[in-house]
Parts: structure tokens; C-alpha cells; sequence
């Protein structure tokens, strides 16, 4: 029997509960999820239908595909316009939809069903309930690292002198692939594209791209314009190596850096800044810390430093270091100047400040942290130096 | 200088007339484009912003990112609210936005710029006009084609004894990789999620799942439960290749079936049937024929061979044969039983008529073909029959 809910019942009725804190909150009496992140976050499995979580009641599951799911609340349909029998009399006074990902002609379709209930935001309410993780998601991330770092370890071997960019992440890609790396890089709205990372050599980190990632890279075509772009690795450049960390539905992210050669003294500084503003700010995290204090307090430091110009980039410039991960690349909380997000137990959050220097290529780490317990987690841990080739 | 359009110039106006045809037959008087796989289609390339396509007059690139972006028609924007200064008084009587891949709130955001315009499918629009392929189209997936084909050749040469699926999906996906294939699988609406194809072995091939593919696999991990599945390849089983071919943002897809050892008579004679069906409506397939008549002429030889209870699948069916692809896999026409598409001059169209045989695994082949100049092109020609592994 395949059962619909794959989580351990007081893991689903935490969720359940998280869920319905923040519905209390923004007034929400009935959500319908469709969405493959928050169904994959209410049953521990993606499927095809919709997720009726009501304030209070019974949570039913509207099936599409796959055939043959069973359990409690499981009703099979072949089109949302049979939910409404189901729900019979219950009629929501709100409905929340997941505005901020559905596509227009959906939700439209979708609150035709609920005609009498307002319409509400549901993408507010699951990142937010999202945002913090329990126990459980946890430690799916913290097993996603483990495999992240074990990969992560082999670089330096998967080098070859004359290597171009694309040449050495194709092979981190067949060995994070066997190691398990489900591949699948998830993004909460669909205008970002990236295909399981990104190697940046040299000056190609300075190629500003038309995606919100941290850093850049020209790519190889014009139809997905990031990444690596045939450049050959050559002395006195850098490797930035960020590379898909989903090993089990739950992401870690990490970055690294790696040269071949002697590097100027300029990047060697600006990658000790990452360094140190990395445990700078795992002091500071704290559940009830401003995230935008996190975003200012590293900039003092890059100032102090002179090294402005190159900070998140050179000829482009990102407005965050730092994002909340977990089945999605970019949760809550954001690090950046304007956030509004209070630090919270169970946020996992990935901070990057990085560095572009002219000539020279991409510097800084990115670690996925934990704040649990009282405690700052690092998720990803691994030497944080730039690690030279043999040449 | 970083010109906006990348294409040749009459390249691009053929496309606008294409865009703007459409337009005409939906009485939609501007387009507001901002979806990744359309503002390829138009500039050539993608960035972050908005296409303004009026039914007569300039075409406007309002750019969010990449910096650096130059040429006619060229307005660099922070936001969306910028965009009606641009335009001044000639407001649009009706606004074309892409309903059915925009999310409802930027949908809403969107409209909010054009107050007085009545809010029309821009979707639509995009999507006939893009299923008629011009021939620079034709070209570039000519071209990936013939990388596709490539790699298919070395399947056999990857293969080792005691694999299993994923092992052999990881050597096809290196090798993909450095043939140049880009990985970005794109499918329009994001709730179908793959990472770079399929390689099904034996049982698996008959799991359901959750998305709208021909064929399932129950895949590694409840959050993407599709494809392979750590299945060892053994004597007597199927292994039925469907991997990305999107090798410069234009794509083919294509399918062979590879085995170990002698296959069931079975198998193989729904393997035949699948050659047979592609062949007959190869003769079949010309602008003005009916989508669905594709369909049904295949169902009828399914039947007329008794192997109706396999095809499109054994326990879960998929409901369409082919489809249309480009710089999405899923584009028109759709070959289906309710279908109400028409076949035209520059159609690139899947077939992909397949067999799931219980205990064996998946059959059948996949090829993309091009209709032009009154004839069909095969995008992806290699031998069709089953290729054995050496033991």
C-alpha cells in the first residue's frame, strides 16, 4: 500500500499545525496547495492534485496521479471542479491560494471553486511556516551537507591541467550525481534558471547575468546566460565552485574556492573578508536578530577593508548575501538591506558574501547554518582556505 | 557592445509578424511579455525584464538585469511600475499578459500598469506563434539534433555489466554534458519537474508518477518521483533511453530502447508496433490534418495488434502520443485524442507511441520530426530497432 502522507504522523500534525499558526495570523480559513515544494513540504511526497488544509477539520488530499495512493482524506479527481462536492457545505469565509507561484489562469479557475470566500495569499503563509524548520527537516538538510562536503572533498582530484570551467563541473556533476544528487535545483518562482551550479573561472565571474544568484558567468548560450563558458583554467585565476547541494529533497548550499597558481594579493585579502564576516555574523545570528542587521554589519566590514568595489560583485552588483534553503534554494529568511525578517528558531540560512576581482575570478565561501537550540550549526562544514590545485 | 537582440534583424521582424499575426486573430493590441522561454523566442536571448510588442510601432526592451545591454528600443527599469512613462498616451486598448505561466500576483502587478486595457491571454499568442518554426528555428534544432544523435551512439559503449540505471543516466548525462548540452530541461508551467530525461530499467518503467510524461519511474526520492530508481540492468529487461537534447536553447527529444540479453516475443513485437505507427504517420502528417486523426490511426494499429493494454503505459496511461517542441518540450501541437490542433507548415513534432510490458519494461521509440517545404523531416534519424548490450 502506498500510503499519501510519507512523514511520521506527529511530524505530518507539526507541519499541520505550523501551517495553520500562520493562517490564524493572516486570517486564512482554507488553503488549497498545488504547488510541488509545499505539497512535498504537507506530505513528505510530490504529487499531482491539490492539498485542502482547513483551519480545523480533516486535511484532504485531491489526487490527479500517481494512481494507486491511499490513506486518511485521499479523494481521487480528474479536474479541480470536482473539489467543491467534497467539501460540500464547508465553504471557507477565506480561501488562500498560492498567489505568488500559480499562474494567473489557475488560480483564476481555482477560486471559481470557492466563489463565495475571499481570496488570500497562501505563498505568504507557507514560507513563513516554512522558514522554520523542525527537527526532522533538519536533519534531511544536515544529511544533504554531509553528502555536499564528501563531494565537495574530491575536487581538488577531479582536476586536470587544461581544463576549461565546464570540463570540471561536468565531472563534480557525475560525482555529485553518484553520490546522489537528485539533480532537481528548486526555485520559488520560475524566472531564475540554473542547471546544478555554477563553476566560475576568472573573469567570466565578473559577467553580469540576468538571474538574482549572488554571482554570474556568461554561460554557454544565450538561452540560459550563467555559468561557465569554456574558459580554461589558467594560473593566477580562481574556481568558484557552488554546486547543487539536494541530496533528499532538502538543499544545503556551499561554495568554495579554488585556484591554480600564485593569486594576487587582493583576492587573498577579499577571500579572508568572507571568512571573517562568516563568524562575525554566526555570533550575531540569533533567534530575534534583524536580518537586514546581519546584511549591514558585513558591509561595515567590507568598508573597513576597502573592498567595496568588488563585494557581491564588480561590473554587477547582488542585493543580498544571504537566503533561507531548505526544498527551496530562496526561503526565508532574506539577507539584504531592506529585509523585514526577525531571525527565528529553525531557519537555515546560507550566507555568501563573495567577492569579484577583475582579472582574477570569484573569492569568499557560502556555508548553510542552522539556528537551533541556541546554537549557530554549520551544515557544511569544510576548510574554508582557498584550496590550490597541484599544478 | 552587448546588442539586446541577438538575432539577425529580419529574423526578428519575421518573428514580431509571427507574434503579431496571432494578435491580430485574438484582437490583442500589446503584449507584455516577461517569461523566460518567450523573451528568448523574441530577442535571442534571455534577460530580466519585459517585452512591450504593440500591434504597430517599436518594440520596447525594458531590461532589469544584465547591465550592459545595448540597442534600439532598449529602456533599463527597476521595476515594473516604470514601464507607463515609457509608453506615455498611446495605452493599448487591450493588454496581453502570459496568463497561464505568469503567477497571479506579478499578473495582477502587471495589469495594474495598464488600468484602462482589457486584460487579455498573451499566452495563447506566444504559444501558436511559436509552434510554426521559421527556418533559422529549424536550424538550431537540426542542430541539436545532431548532438543528440551523437550521444546516442555511444550509449553502448557506456554501458558495463552489474549497472544500474542511474549509473548508466550519469555516464549519459558526462557525455551529454560535453557534447555541450545545456541540461535546462524547460517545460511551460513548473509543476512537471525532470532532471535531464529518463533512463527506465525493468519494473520501474511501469511506476506510476506524478507528472504528465508518456512514461514514469518511480525515481530516487519522494520529492522528484520520476525516472530511475537504482534498478540493476539485467538480462531479459528493457532499457528505454529518453534523455535532454537541448544543445542551444532549441530542442529534440528522442527515445531508444536498449536490452541485455533476449527480450520476450511480446516486447518486442510492441517495440515493431512503435516503428510501424511512426512510419504510418510520418505518411500521414501534413499541414491541414487533424492532431487527433494521429492519434486515433495509431490507437487503431495498437488495437488491430492486441497490444492496447501496454501502450502509453500499463497500470497508469498517459493521454498523448507527441507534442509539439522547440524551445519548450511541451509546445503545440498536441497529438491527442480530444486535441483540437491542426498540423502546419514549420510543426516540429515528438512521436512517441510506447509500450510498458510488465516484468520486461518500456519500448517503443521517440523521434522529432519537422514539417516543412511539403515534407516531414526526422530531427533525430539512428536505427530504430533495439540495440543489445554486449554481455
Amino acid at each position: 500500500m502506498n500510503m499519501i502522507v510519507l512523514l511520521p504522523h506527529d511530524e505530518f500534525m507539526r507541519r499541520v499545525e505550523k501551517v495553520r499558526a500562520q493562517m490564524a495570523k493572516t486570517e486564512v480559513k482554507a488553503l488549497l496547495i498545488t504547488d510541488n515544494a509545499n505539497t512535498y513540504y504537507m506530505a513528505g511526497r510530490v504529487f499531482a492534485g491539490y492539498i485542502y488544509v482547513p483551519a480545523e477539520g480533516e486535511v484532504i488530499f485531491f489526487v490527479r496521479r500517481p494512481v494507486e495512493l491511499k490513506g486518511d482524506g485521499v479523494v481521487y479527481i480528474r479536474k479541480p471542479e470536482e473539489i467543491p462536492a467534497t467539501i460540500g457545505l464547508n465553504v471557507p469565509e477565506s480561501i488562500g491560494l498560492e498567489l505568488d507561484i500559480l499562474p494567473y489562469s489557475q488560480a483564476v479557475r481555482l477560486k471559481g471553486l470557492f466563489p463565495e470566500s475571499e481570496l488570500k495569499n497562501a505563498s505568504t503563509v507557507m514560507r513563513q511556516a516554512r522558514a522554520c524548520k523542525t527537527d526532522f527537516e533538519l536533519d534531511m538538510i544536515r544529511r544533504s551537507g554531509v553528502k555536499h562536503v564528501h563531494v565537495y572533498s574530491r575536487i581538488p582530484h577531479l582536476f586536470a591541467g587544461g581544463m576549461t570551467d565546464m570540463e570540471l563541473q561536468v565531472e563534480i556533476e557525475r560525482v555529485s550525481r553518484l553520490e546522489g544528487c537528485l539533480g532537481q535545483f528548486r526555485i520559488s518562482g520560475d524566472s531564475m534558471e540554473l542547471y546544478m551550479g555554477n563553476v566560475l573561472v576568472g573573469e567570466n565571474a565578473d559577467s553580469p547575468s540576468p538571474y538574482d544568484f549572488a554571482m554570474g558567468g556568461a554561460g554557454l548560450d544565450p538561452s540560459l546566460p550563467v555559468g561557465a563558458n569554456d574558459t580554461e583554467i589558467k594560473p593566477g585565476n580562481t574556481v568558484m565552485v557552488d554546486m547543487n547541494g539536494n541530496y533528499d529533497g532538502y538543499m544545503t548550499d556551499m561554495t568554495r574556492v579554488f585556484a591554480l597558481g600564485n593569486l594576487e594579493e587582493l583576492a587573498i585579502k577579499a577571500h579572508q573578508c568572507s571568512i571573517d564576516i562568516h563568524h562575525e555574523l554566526c555570533d550575531m545570528m540569533k533567534p530575534g536578530v534583524e536580518a537586514k542587521a546581519l546584511y549591514q554589519r558585513a558591509e561595515e566590514m567590507v568598508k573597513e577593508r576597502d573592498l567595496h568595489p568588488y563585494y557581491m560583485g564588480h561590473r554587477q552588483h547582488a542585493g543580498f548575501i544571504g537566503h533561507g534553503v531548505g526544498i527551496e534554494i530562496n526561503e526565508l529568511p532574506v539577507i539584504a538591506p531592506r529585509s523585514r525578517d526577525i531571525l527565528a528558531e529553525g531557519n537555515v540560512i546560507a550566507l555568501e558574501p563573495k567577492f569579484v576581482i577583475p582579472h582574477v575570478g570569484a573569492v569568499g565561501i557560502e556555508n548553510t547554518y542552522a539556528l537551533h537550540d541556541g546554537k549557530v550549526e554549520c551544515l557544511t562544514p569544510a576548510p574554508e582556505e582557498i584550496s590550490y590545485f597541484d599544478i
